[in-house]
Protein backbone atom coordinates (compact mmCIF):
# COMPACT_ATOMS: atom_id res chain seq x y z
CA UNK A 1 0.00 0.00 0.00
CA UNK A 2 1.55 3.54 -0.92
CA UNK A 3 -0.44 5.52 1.38
CA UNK A 4 0.92 3.53 4.39
CA UNK A 5 4.58 3.21 3.07
CA UNK A 6 4.74 7.04 2.54
CA UNK A 7 3.45 7.26 6.55
CA UNK A 8 6.04 5.03 7.44
CA UNK A 9 8.41 6.85 5.45
CA UNK A 10 7.63 10.19 7.16
CA UNK A 11 7.75 8.04 10.49
CA UNK A 12 11.06 7.55 10.13
CA UNK A 13 12.30 10.63 9.28
CA UNK A 14 11.57 11.41 12.89
CA UNK A 15 14.31 11.85 15.37
CA UNK A 16 14.97 8.51 16.89
CA UNK A 17 12.66 6.60 15.23
CA UNK A 18 13.70 3.11 13.19
CA UNK A 19 11.93 1.78 9.99
CA UNK A 20 10.37 -0.55 12.91
CA UNK A 21 9.33 2.01 15.31
CA UNK A 22 7.77 3.51 12.42
CA UNK A 23 5.86 0.90 10.83
CA UNK A 24 4.45 -0.12 14.47
CA UNK A 25 3.98 3.60 15.22
CA UNK A 26 2.00 4.16 11.25
CA UNK A 27 -0.34 0.98 12.02
CA UNK A 28 -1.18 2.68 15.57
CA UNK A 29 -2.40 5.81 13.58
CA UNK A 30 -4.47 3.69 11.86
CA UNK A 31 -5.79 1.78 14.81
CA UNK A 32 -6.85 5.06 16.11
CA UNK A 33 -10.34 6.59 15.70
CA UNK A 34 -10.75 9.51 14.42
CA UNK A 35 -11.29 12.26 17.00
CA UNK A 36 -7.89 10.87 18.85
CA UNK A 37 -6.35 11.55 14.95
CA UNK A 38 -8.07 15.09 15.34
CA UNK A 39 -6.81 15.73 18.60
CA UNK A 40 -2.74 15.03 17.17
CA UNK A 41 -2.76 16.63 14.35
CA UNK A 42 -4.86 19.45 16.59
CA UNK A 43 -1.51 19.60 18.94
CA UNK A 44 1.23 18.50 16.96
CA UNK A 45 -0.27 21.73 14.68
CA UNK A 46 -0.85 24.23 17.48
CA UNK A 47 2.58 23.42 19.89
CA UNK A 48 4.30 23.84 16.57
CA UNK A 49 2.78 27.41 16.15
CA UNK A 50 2.93 28.58 19.47
CA UNK A 51 6.09 27.52 20.62
CA UNK A 52 9.37 29.73 19.34
CA UNK A 53 12.83 30.70 20.60
CA UNK A 54 12.79 33.17 23.20
CA UNK A 55 13.97 36.73 22.14
CA UNK A 56 16.97 36.73 24.69
CA UNK A 57 18.23 33.13 25.34
CA UNK A 58 17.12 31.11 22.62
CA UNK A 59 15.40 28.78 24.53
CA UNK A 60 11.96 27.51 23.57
CA UNK A 61 8.60 29.74 24.75
CA UNK A 62 4.79 30.51 24.09
CA UNK A 63 5.61 34.11 24.89
CA UNK A 64 8.26 36.06 23.24
CA UNK A 65 10.29 36.62 26.60
CA UNK A 66 10.58 32.77 28.30
CA UNK A 67 9.70 32.51 32.07
CA UNK A 68 13.53 32.69 33.05
CA UNK A 69 14.25 35.66 31.29
CA UNK A 70 11.07 37.32 32.37
CA UNK A 71 10.98 36.27 35.87
CA UNK A 72 12.00 38.96 38.59
CA UNK A 73 13.56 36.15 40.97
CA UNK A 74 16.57 34.79 39.18
CA UNK A 75 20.07 35.48 39.14
CA UNK A 76 21.18 37.89 36.17
CA UNK A 77 24.71 38.08 36.85
CA UNK A 78 25.37 34.01 36.06
CA UNK A 79 24.36 32.81 32.49
CA UNK A 80 24.80 29.25 32.48
CA UNK A 81 26.04 28.67 28.52
CA UNK A 82 24.04 24.92 26.97
CA UNK A 83 23.24 23.81 23.75
CA UNK A 84 19.72 23.13 23.44
CA UNK A 85 16.37 24.18 24.76
CA UNK A 86 16.05 20.46 26.34
CA UNK A 87 19.58 21.44 28.04
CA UNK A 88 17.41 24.05 29.78
CA UNK A 89 14.43 21.59 30.48
CA UNK A 90 17.11 19.55 32.62
CA UNK A 91 18.24 21.68 34.62
CA UNK A 92 15.36 23.49 35.46
CA UNK A 93 13.81 20.29 36.88
CA UNK A 94 16.98 19.66 38.53
CA UNK A 95 15.97 23.06 40.39
CA UNK A 96 18.79 24.22 41.34
CA UNK A 97 20.27 26.51 39.12
CA UNK A 98 18.58 30.09 39.71
CA UNK A 99 20.60 32.29 36.63
CA UNK A 100 19.49 32.73 33.68
CA UNK A 101 20.23 30.65 30.47
CA UNK A 102 21.74 31.04 26.84
CA UNK A 103 21.26 28.08 24.08
CA UNK A 104 23.51 28.07 21.72
CA UNK A 105 21.91 26.26 19.42
CA UNK A 106 24.26 22.87 18.71
CA UNK A 107 28.10 22.62 19.41
CA UNK A 108 30.86 23.49 16.87
CA UNK A 109 31.36 20.71 14.30
CA UNK A 110 33.27 22.20 11.63
CA UNK A 111 32.66 18.36 9.36
CA UNK A 112 29.30 18.69 9.92
CA UNK A 113 29.26 22.21 8.57
CA UNK A 114 28.27 23.70 11.62
CA UNK A 115 30.65 26.62 12.50
CA UNK A 116 30.77 29.11 15.20
CA UNK A 117 29.01 31.64 13.07
CA UNK A 118 25.99 29.15 12.52
CA UNK A 119 25.44 29.30 16.55
CA UNK A 120 23.86 31.88 19.11
CA UNK A 121 27.25 32.98 20.02
CA UNK A 122 27.08 37.12 18.91
CA UNK A 123 24.11 37.09 21.22
CA UNK A 124 25.27 36.33 23.85
CA UNK A 125 28.30 38.66 23.58
CA UNK A 126 25.55 40.97 23.32
CA UNK A 127 24.53 39.94 26.59
CA UNK A 128 27.26 40.57 28.67
CA UNK A 129 26.96 43.73 30.26
CA UNK A 130 28.40 45.26 33.62
CA UNK A 131 25.85 43.38 35.22
CA UNK A 132 27.33 39.85 33.97
CA UNK A 133 29.86 38.36 36.07
CA UNK A 134 29.77 34.79 35.26
CA UNK A 135 29.41 32.77 32.42
CA UNK A 136 28.91 28.65 33.13
CA UNK A 137 29.90 26.61 30.29
CA UNK A 138 27.66 23.39 30.05
CA UNK A 139 28.18 21.47 26.81
CA UNK A 140 28.29 17.65 26.64
CA UNK A 141 31.93 16.20 27.31
CA UNK A 142 32.77 15.21 23.91
CA UNK A 143 34.99 16.80 21.31
CA UNK A 144 32.54 19.44 19.69
CA UNK A 145 31.67 19.71 23.20
CA UNK A 146 34.85 20.79 24.83
CA UNK A 147 35.71 22.99 21.15
CA UNK A 148 32.84 25.00 22.03
CA UNK A 149 33.95 25.51 25.35
CA UNK A 150 37.57 26.17 24.61
CA UNK A 151 36.65 28.61 21.48
CA UNK A 152 33.86 29.97 24.09
CA UNK A 153 36.27 30.53 26.88
CA UNK A 154 38.89 32.23 24.31
CA UNK A 155 36.69 35.06 23.07
CA UNK A 156 35.09 35.44 26.84
CA UNK A 157 38.47 35.58 28.17
CA UNK A 158 39.03 39.31 27.17
CA UNK A 159 35.90 40.46 29.55
CA UNK A 160 36.19 41.01 32.59
CA UNK A 161 34.15 38.21 34.28
CA UNK A 162 34.24 34.83 35.37
CA UNK A 163 33.79 31.89 33.04
CA UNK A 164 33.58 28.39 34.73
CA UNK A 165 32.47 24.78 33.49
CA UNK A 166 30.37 22.12 34.71
CA UNK A 167 31.56 19.13 36.61
CA UNK A 168 32.55 16.59 35.03
CA UNK A 169 32.88 13.02 37.29
CA UNK A 170 30.50 10.06 38.28
CA UNK A 171 26.86 10.34 38.08
CA UNK A 172 24.68 9.46 41.52
CA UNK A 173 23.77 6.30 41.75
CA UNK A 174 26.21 4.84 38.87
CA UNK A 175 28.26 1.66 40.11
CA UNK A 176 32.09 2.65 39.92
CA UNK A 177 33.20 -0.31 37.79
CA UNK A 178 30.83 -0.13 35.22
CA UNK A 179 32.38 4.06 34.31
CA UNK A 180 34.41 4.66 31.59
CA UNK A 181 38.24 5.42 32.08
CA UNK A 182 37.98 8.85 30.85
CA UNK A 183 35.27 9.80 33.38
CA UNK A 184 37.05 8.18 35.88
CA UNK A 185 40.18 10.30 35.38
CA UNK A 186 38.25 13.02 35.06
CA UNK A 187 37.05 12.38 38.59
CA UNK A 188 40.18 12.03 40.47
CA UNK A 189 41.22 15.18 38.42
CA UNK A 190 38.52 17.23 39.18
CA UNK A 191 38.12 15.90 42.94
CA UNK A 192 37.77 18.49 45.89
CA UNK A 193 37.87 18.74 49.56
CA UNK A 194 35.26 17.70 52.14
CA UNK A 195 33.97 20.23 53.85
CA UNK A 196 34.99 19.17 57.81
CA UNK B 1 5.38 25.10 29.38
CA UNK B 2 1.56 23.64 28.86
CA UNK B 3 1.32 23.18 25.03
CA UNK B 4 5.07 21.41 24.92
CA UNK B 5 3.57 18.85 27.61
CA UNK B 6 0.49 18.18 25.59
CA UNK B 7 2.38 17.16 22.57
CA UNK B 8 4.79 15.47 24.57
CA UNK B 9 1.49 13.46 26.31
CA UNK B 10 -0.15 12.67 23.26
CA UNK B 11 3.01 11.13 21.72
CA UNK B 12 3.20 9.23 24.80
CA UNK B 13 0.22 7.60 23.92
CA UNK B 14 1.35 5.98 20.88
CA UNK B 15 2.40 2.17 20.90
CA UNK B 16 5.66 1.70 22.46
CA UNK B 17 6.15 5.27 22.73
CA UNK B 18 7.81 5.82 26.21
CA UNK B 19 7.81 9.27 27.83
CA UNK B 20 11.48 9.75 26.60
CA UNK B 21 11.14 9.22 23.27
CA UNK B 22 7.96 10.93 23.25
CA UNK B 23 10.22 14.19 24.53
CA UNK B 24 12.72 13.36 21.81
CA UNK B 25 9.72 13.69 19.44
CA UNK B 26 8.40 16.88 20.37
CA UNK B 27 10.97 18.68 20.34
CA UNK B 28 12.16 17.28 16.82
CA UNK B 29 8.92 18.52 15.84
CA UNK B 30 9.92 22.06 16.91
CA UNK B 31 12.93 21.88 14.98
CA UNK B 32 11.28 20.75 11.74
CA UNK B 33 10.35 24.05 9.07
CA UNK B 34 6.92 24.49 7.81
CA UNK B 35 6.57 22.81 4.98
CA UNK B 36 7.74 19.47 6.88
CA UNK B 37 5.36 19.66 9.24
CA UNK B 38 2.97 20.44 7.31
CA UNK B 39 3.68 17.58 5.02
CA UNK B 40 3.73 14.89 8.09
CA UNK B 41 0.30 16.24 8.71
CA UNK B 42 -1.11 15.75 5.20
CA UNK B 43 0.26 12.21 5.03
CA UNK B 44 -1.22 11.02 8.32
CA UNK B 45 -4.77 12.60 7.70
CA UNK B 46 -4.63 11.41 4.15
CA UNK B 47 -3.12 7.96 5.03
CA UNK B 48 -5.64 7.85 8.26
CA UNK B 49 -8.71 8.63 6.00
CA UNK B 50 -7.80 6.51 2.75
CA UNK B 51 -7.01 2.91 4.39
CA UNK B 52 -9.25 1.11 6.13
CA UNK B 53 -10.44 -2.63 6.48
CA UNK B 54 -10.89 -5.55 3.13
CA UNK B 55 -14.63 -6.18 3.39
CA UNK B 56 -13.59 -10.05 2.54
CA UNK B 57 -10.56 -10.21 4.87
CA UNK B 58 -10.39 -7.72 7.14
CA UNK B 59 -6.74 -6.76 6.02
CA UNK B 60 -5.98 -2.96 5.18
CA UNK B 61 -6.71 -1.91 2.03
CA UNK B 62 -6.63 1.06 -0.20
CA UNK B 63 -9.90 0.33 -1.70
CA UNK B 64 -12.87 -2.08 -1.00
CA UNK B 65 -11.33 -5.30 -1.46
CA UNK B 66 -7.37 -5.82 -0.58
CA UNK B 67 -4.54 -6.84 -3.05
CA UNK B 68 -4.56 -10.05 -2.03
CA UNK B 69 -8.86 -10.88 -1.98
CA UNK B 70 -8.83 -9.08 -5.18
CA UNK B 71 -5.82 -11.10 -7.33
CA UNK B 72 -6.76 -14.36 -9.82
CA UNK B 73 -3.35 -15.07 -8.85
CA UNK B 74 -4.26 -16.60 -5.57
CA UNK B 75 -4.88 -19.86 -4.12
CA UNK B 76 -8.56 -19.72 -3.22
CA UNK B 77 -8.34 -23.03 -1.38
CA UNK B 78 -6.50 -21.90 1.07
CA UNK B 79 -7.38 -19.57 4.31
CA UNK B 80 -4.32 -18.25 6.71
CA UNK B 81 -5.94 -16.97 9.97
CA UNK B 82 -4.03 -13.96 11.14
CA UNK B 83 -4.27 -11.69 14.26
CA UNK B 84 -3.52 -8.33 12.40
CA UNK B 85 -3.00 -6.71 9.67
CA UNK B 86 0.65 -6.63 10.18
CA UNK B 87 0.90 -10.53 10.37
CA UNK B 88 -0.70 -10.39 6.75
CA UNK B 89 2.09 -7.58 5.38
CA UNK B 90 4.78 -10.11 7.31
CA UNK B 91 3.55 -13.44 5.62
CA UNK B 92 3.57 -11.20 2.29
CA UNK B 93 7.00 -10.14 3.01
CA UNK B 94 8.09 -13.80 3.08
CA UNK B 95 6.53 -14.27 -0.69
CA UNK B 96 5.84 -18.10 -0.72
CA UNK B 97 2.17 -18.34 0.77
CA UNK B 98 0.05 -18.11 -1.98
CA UNK B 99 -3.46 -18.42 -0.39
CA UNK B 100 -5.77 -15.97 1.00
CA UNK B 101 -5.82 -14.66 4.86
CA UNK B 102 -8.69 -13.53 7.36
CA UNK B 103 -7.56 -10.91 10.06
CA UNK B 104 -9.03 -11.69 13.51
CA UNK B 105 -8.01 -8.49 14.97
CA UNK B 106 -6.49 -9.88 18.26
CA UNK B 107 -6.77 -13.03 20.05
CA UNK B 108 -9.29 -14.02 22.44
CA UNK B 109 -8.17 -12.70 25.81
CA UNK B 110 -11.25 -13.14 28.43
CA UNK B 111 -8.59 -11.05 30.62
CA UNK B 112 -8.49 -8.02 28.51
CA UNK B 113 -12.32 -8.63 27.51
CA UNK B 114 -11.37 -9.64 24.50
CA UNK B 115 -14.03 -12.59 23.96
CA UNK B 116 -14.45 -14.74 20.82
CA UNK B 117 -17.32 -12.36 19.60
CA UNK B 118 -15.24 -9.18 19.54
CA UNK B 119 -13.14 -11.09 17.31
CA UNK B 120 -14.04 -11.53 13.20
CA UNK B 121 -14.38 -15.29 13.74
CA UNK B 122 -18.08 -15.06 11.84
CA UNK B 123 -16.87 -13.20 9.52
CA UNK B 124 -14.93 -16.49 8.98
CA UNK B 125 -16.78 -18.99 9.12
CA UNK B 126 -19.13 -16.93 6.42
CA UNK B 127 -16.33 -17.30 3.88
CA UNK B 128 -16.01 -21.37 4.07
CA UNK B 129 -18.08 -22.71 1.34
CA UNK B 130 -17.15 -26.10 -0.84
CA UNK B 131 -14.08 -24.05 -2.61
CA UNK B 132 -12.18 -23.75 0.87
CA UNK B 133 -10.18 -27.22 1.61
CA UNK B 134 -7.64 -25.74 4.49
CA UNK B 135 -7.68 -23.05 7.40
CA UNK B 136 -4.06 -22.36 8.75
CA UNK B 137 -4.09 -21.05 12.03
CA UNK B 138 -0.91 -18.75 12.30
CA UNK B 139 -1.44 -17.60 15.98
CA UNK B 140 1.47 -16.34 18.36
CA UNK B 141 2.31 -18.99 20.30
CA UNK B 142 1.58 -17.51 23.73
CA UNK B 143 -1.75 -18.83 25.84
CA UNK B 144 -4.22 -15.91 24.15
CA UNK B 145 -2.77 -17.55 21.27
CA UNK B 146 -3.09 -21.43 21.71
CA UNK B 147 -6.56 -20.33 22.64
CA UNK B 148 -7.51 -19.05 20.35
CA UNK B 149 -6.23 -22.05 17.74
CA UNK B 150 -7.99 -24.32 19.87
CA UNK B 151 -11.54 -22.43 19.78
CA UNK B 152 -11.11 -22.18 16.11
CA UNK B 153 -9.80 -25.79 15.39
CA UNK B 154 -13.03 -26.47 17.76
CA UNK B 155 -15.55 -24.76 15.67
CA UNK B 156 -14.54 -25.90 12.66
CA UNK B 157 -14.26 -29.46 12.85
CA UNK B 158 -17.21 -29.90 12.05
CA UNK B 159 -17.06 -28.87 8.46
CA UNK B 160 -15.50 -30.83 5.38
CA UNK B 161 -12.10 -28.91 5.53
CA UNK B 162 -8.08 -29.40 7.06
CA UNK B 163 -7.11 -26.96 9.52
CA UNK B 164 -3.15 -26.42 10.09
CA UNK B 165 -1.25 -24.59 12.25
CA UNK B 166 2.54 -22.86 11.55
CA UNK B 167 5.26 -24.36 12.29
CA UNK B 168 6.87 -23.88 15.87
CA UNK B 169 10.67 -24.38 16.03
CA UNK B 170 14.34 -22.39 16.34
CA UNK B 171 14.30 -19.37 13.56
CA UNK B 172 16.87 -19.58 11.11
CA UNK B 173 20.11 -17.97 11.89
CA UNK B 174 19.77 -18.42 15.49
CA UNK B 175 22.00 -20.40 17.75
CA UNK B 176 20.57 -23.16 19.94
CA UNK B 177 22.03 -22.53 22.81
CA UNK B 178 20.21 -19.29 23.13
CA UNK B 179 17.00 -20.54 22.25
CA UNK B 180 14.06 -20.90 25.61
CA UNK B 181 13.43 -24.73 26.62
CA UNK B 182 9.72 -24.35 25.10
CA UNK B 183 10.79 -23.49 21.70
CA UNK B 184 13.45 -26.19 22.43
CA UNK B 185 10.95 -28.91 23.19
CA UNK B 186 8.74 -28.01 20.32
CA UNK B 187 11.21 -27.94 17.92
CA UNK B 188 11.60 -31.69 18.77
CA UNK B 189 8.09 -32.77 19.00
CA UNK B 190 7.58 -31.07 15.26
CA UNK B 191 10.88 -32.60 14.07
CA UNK B 192 10.22 -34.16 10.41
CA UNK B 193 12.07 -37.07 8.25
CA UNK B 194 15.07 -36.07 6.07
CA UNK B 195 13.79 -36.38 2.88
CA UNK B 196 16.42 -38.58 0.81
Amino acid sequence: MKKLDELIEVFSKLQGVGKKSATRLAFDILNKNKSEIDRLIFIIQDTYNSIKPCKICNSLTENEICDVCSSDLRDKSIICVVETPRDVIAFEKANVYKGLYHVLGGKIDPLNDITPDKLNIESLLDRIDENVKEIILAMSSDIEGESTMMYLSNILSDKNIVVSRIASGIPIGTNIEYVDTLTLNLSILGRRNIDK
